[in-house]
């Protein structure tokens, strides 16, 4: 193998370009075969495969400096840059995260995963070595998706005003995580029917020298071009086209299924029907109000087959579908707009993408208090990278005025808050879609949820009051069985509301109760179980909170995450004990 | 008065051109001597009068949607739209906010305060109209300096896809508050020299059909485009040329001084030295430390003057001054990027605008921990506009880990932390700057800020602890001293650290002291005090939270929200009786 020689993009220079086209032959096989065991990006790794060999063997890293944007493209880069063995060996196959990460190699500047960052990010390096009368190259790589996000548009505005070498790399393969949408997708478009050449340049106009370069998947031609444009003195887009999941039929075939994959992705039997889960149930709900209701209209940004959106769904809701693209902030407004004027939004969105908008949340949608409804999917504590911790949307959006955030525990519940939601015309409202299996109670929920912050009482007992939010509701009633069989009787509550306190019941609780446990499949810090503290600060209720600690925890097994956030059932018990 | 047979828009359609002009004029000298009376936004205003009379003339609000970004700019539209009196009599100038406020009439369709919202509410109230089969004219009005931010372009590259009408005035006036910055602005520049014929057209790249007019303050000129364009069935851009600050000498020659005016802008005396106050200290503090260290750069996002970052300021700072434009998410990630790299980057921010990023904190810097130091300016209660609280920027920030938020509470400490932030390079620092007068205990500060989480005992006591954080810390102090006066002993502690507890102190607090009582300027939920509530849950130490309550307040009188927040002194001793 040519890769047994790569251990440094150094190791890069000797070779020939037949080495080298063999190499991304290896590197292709190497990628394929990992990311079909452990899942991961397939489709980007495969694009931009030859131009970071390419890259590599014309800059110089770690002294010219890379940064790449959302870093799910990183593969290859991290195949030459000493950690190919990640790739190599089965057993080593998780040794390195699928994301740049400084802690691996000084390759990698950032730790990355959210979208749309790269060119600030390297603005920050140009900016610095400029001020250290520094002298080398500094590249940002972006994709063509992640060009709508209003932090590469502001990147973009800033950094075409810096007097010295700046070298943003569009990586142009037509398509976001599903479609690209919004003007300047069109503009990339003529770009490419003209090779570049059409005068309706969208980063001319900002000011950027540009360069176009139709074969990204051919080295011999990205060589010849990046030598061209290394040590340039001045900012330059490099626009970049190539084939998203180059090399991979099926991908290229299917490159929205390919972006991101499952195990297995390429042994796939065929698809057996899909159980009933809180995606599937969502997708019904949206089908058949859109049917009934053309005011009705689902939005999401970019990512909309995590959500059930498939091709035929979004088909159907037709112009009641809005992929906004990578653009949150602008969702979120225009969620705001459209409840303003009649309409009836739900926006779908990841807990860790929410958090790319805060003051949209704030001033646009909440401080208007106009009926839109957000659902946030997949809040709770996880294995996941650091990058991309769904723990923090309620800290992040229970402190905001207005706000009504929900968390449901079954499917009825979840459905009844879904539909109050979206017929009533007072309140921004929030829901936590429940990140743990389907639950159903079989019997429809009539809650009136207009009745704000009101918790329910679902099983009654006295000295301890177990509150289980959300994911944590049904660990609550595990916990309440656990302490009957040691003689501790034990209230049981469904809260509902992240955002406000039951006041009244929390009254109650004083008469009979000496402890009451609160339980939040999230930060702690921030988040709903300080309220409760906070609450009962001045009487003489003890309050324990559980939750996630204030951390970016990166891969940690969960039992190992339960066991530090004291978590398991039996921990919560020995800590009820000792406070009674 | 022209302007006494015009009590809605309808009441323009009837009126000559003639009579629109002595409208202009009439209209122009109201809001010099209301400005110049309560302070506000002068400049925005008298620029753009012309054309919001045009606009109402031609268009029929409030069936015609209009949205005014930032909507420091709709004092002419207050006028026009039932509420003149709030410019003609002396005792009805605070009547009425500086902002759009649905509450007020039906011709605001949102409350607006921050930047470049505009075009994606708008987008929304265009897509509702589709959706609903209406059938009117919707219409973002937004200046140049308000485009650079993130949400704006967003909106911008979704907008254009609209099959309907939409139409976007960029109201062109060649300023943001200070100068603008970016490549954006010198195709706007290209457009203007060429009066919107050069190729290179920065909307059109984004698929907008484009208007240009050159004479944004001739009524006639205008009503003559805004009739060309009205019911158009696309996307379409008006490029407005205007003239900032148009009618008024002294705000034409100093466009960024008259931006927004304190009161008797025009009566003043010639200026007296300025007294030492945070401020100015800062500014010291970056023209010394900025001389020494060719490293060390100062950031601001296009609000220069409010941080005493004068032209004269910036002229010495040099390449060491960034104004990033409006742009928070970018300026956060070029810090996180500028700190990587080994340069000292100083972001100043104002409270209320630091929620304009938070993926940005929480990815670009805190994740990476890259040692940047952002100043928080103007954190505190106060009797500001919903959409100016300065009382969300800790609950915002101190549930983000790795951050460490600090509280000053007097110019050595303040100078202490400043100065330990920029030279540590562990940690993303923000610090609070005191919203209070600057207060100088003649000594200074040696403590070790690298010992994170560690609070000051300044007074020892029992049985009350007394913990005032930041701006209320000498609140603290009067509180101990009155709760002397009565017999009770009291702790008081300076936390300094917003982002953590100290728990080795509060496990000495548990020995001899009953209550805890905690202060912080800014809202309970989700803030510092809540951590000292969970942390005590389980003991049987009291703990009194006090701060703001979750609640986007208007303009109420200080004293108003410190009664409803029990926050005068003598309620919040009376709460402390009760609870031992």
């Amino acid at each position: 193998m040519i890769l047994d020689k790569i251990n440094s993009p150094q190791d890069l220079k000797s070779l020939s370009l037949g080495e080298m086209n063999t190499l991304a032959n290896e590197m292709r096989e190497l990628i394929i075969k990992k990311v079909n065991v452990t899942g991961g990006h397939m489709a980007p790794n495969l694009g931009i495969l030859e131009a970071t060999i390419a890259l590599h063997y014309v800059f110089n890293s770690p002294v010219d400096k890379f940064v790449f944007d959302v870093s799910h493209q990183c593969y290859p880069h991290k195949i030459l840059t000493g950690r190919k063995e990640g790739f190599l060996k089965e057993e080593d196959y998780l040794k390195y995260t699928g994301y740049t990460a400084p802690e691996e190699s000084e390759h990698d500047l950032f730790k990355i995963g959210h979208t749309s960052t790269s060119i600030s990010l390297a603005c920050g390096l140009a900016k610095a070595r400029d001020l250290r009368n520094e002298n080398y190259n500094v590249i940002a790589l972006i994709g063509d998706g992640s060009l709508s996000g209003g932090e590469a548009l502001e990147g973009l505005n800033f950094a075409s005003k810096l007097n010295s070498n700046f070298i943003i790399i569009v990586n142009d393969n037509q398509m976001s995580i599903a479609q690209n949408y919004g003007g300047l997708y069109d503009n990339l478009a003529i770009l490419r029917e003209t090779k570049g050449q059409a005068e309706n340049n969208f980063f001319k106009t900002l000011g950027y020298d540009y360069c176009y370069i139709e074969n990204g998947n051919d080295i011999e031609k990205l060589i010849e071009e990046f030598k061209k444009i290394k040590d340039i003195k001045h900012p330059l887009v490099v626009h970049l086209v190539t084939e998203k999941g180059h090399g991979l039929a099926q991908a290229v075939d299917n490159k929205e299924k390919f972006h991101w994959v499952m195990p297995n992705v390429l042994d796939e039997t065929p698809a057996i029907a899909q159980n009933e889960d809180y995606t599937t149930i969502t997708v019904d709900y949206f089908l058949n109000k859109a049917k009934n209701d053309s005011s009705f209209v689902v939005m999401n940004a970019a990512t909309p087959g995590v959500f059930g959106l498939n091709s035929k769904v979004r088909e159907t809701l037709g112009n009641q579908y809005i992929d906004v693209a990578i653009a949150e902030e602008h969702a979120i407004a225009m969620a705001s707009g459209l409840a303003k004027n009649g309409a009836k939004p739900v926006f779908c969105v990841m807990s860790s993408f929410i958090q790319r908008t805060y003051d949209q949340l704030s001033q646009d949608l909440c401080l208007n208090s106009n009926p839109a409804t957000i659902l946030v999917y997949w809040g709770a504590i996880t294995e996941a990278d650091a990058t991309h911790l769904t723990t923090f949307d309620i800290s992040l959006m229970c402190n905001i005025p207005n706000l009504v955030y929900l968390a449901p525990t079954t499917k009825e519940e979840y459905l009844a808050m879904l539909d109050w939601s979206v017929e009533q015309k007072e309140y921004p409202v929030a829901i936590r879609v429940p990140a743990v299996e389907l639950k159903s109670s079989g019997v429809e929920d009539k809650t009136d949820y207009s009745k704000i912050n009101k918790y329910q009482v679902t099983k009654k007992g006295d000295t301890v009051a177990l509150l289980g939010l959300g994911n944590f509701y049904f660990k609550a009633l595990e916990i309440a069985n656990l302490l009957d069989n040691v003689g501790i009787s034990a209230t049981v509550i469904n809260p509902k509301f992240i955002t406000g306190v039951d006041k009244e019941l929390m009254e109650e609780l004083k008469k009979n109760h000496k402890v009451v446990v609160t339980l939040e499949d999230g930060e702690l810090d921030g988040g709903w179980g300080e309220k409760i503290a906070r609450y009962f600060g001045a009487s003489e209720m003890k309050v324990l909170n559980y939750g996630s600690l204030k951390e970016f925890s990166d891969r940690v097994p969960l039992d190992e995450l339960y066991t530090k956030y004291r978590l398991h059932n039996e921990l919560i018990i020995e800590d009820i004990k000792k406070a009674l």
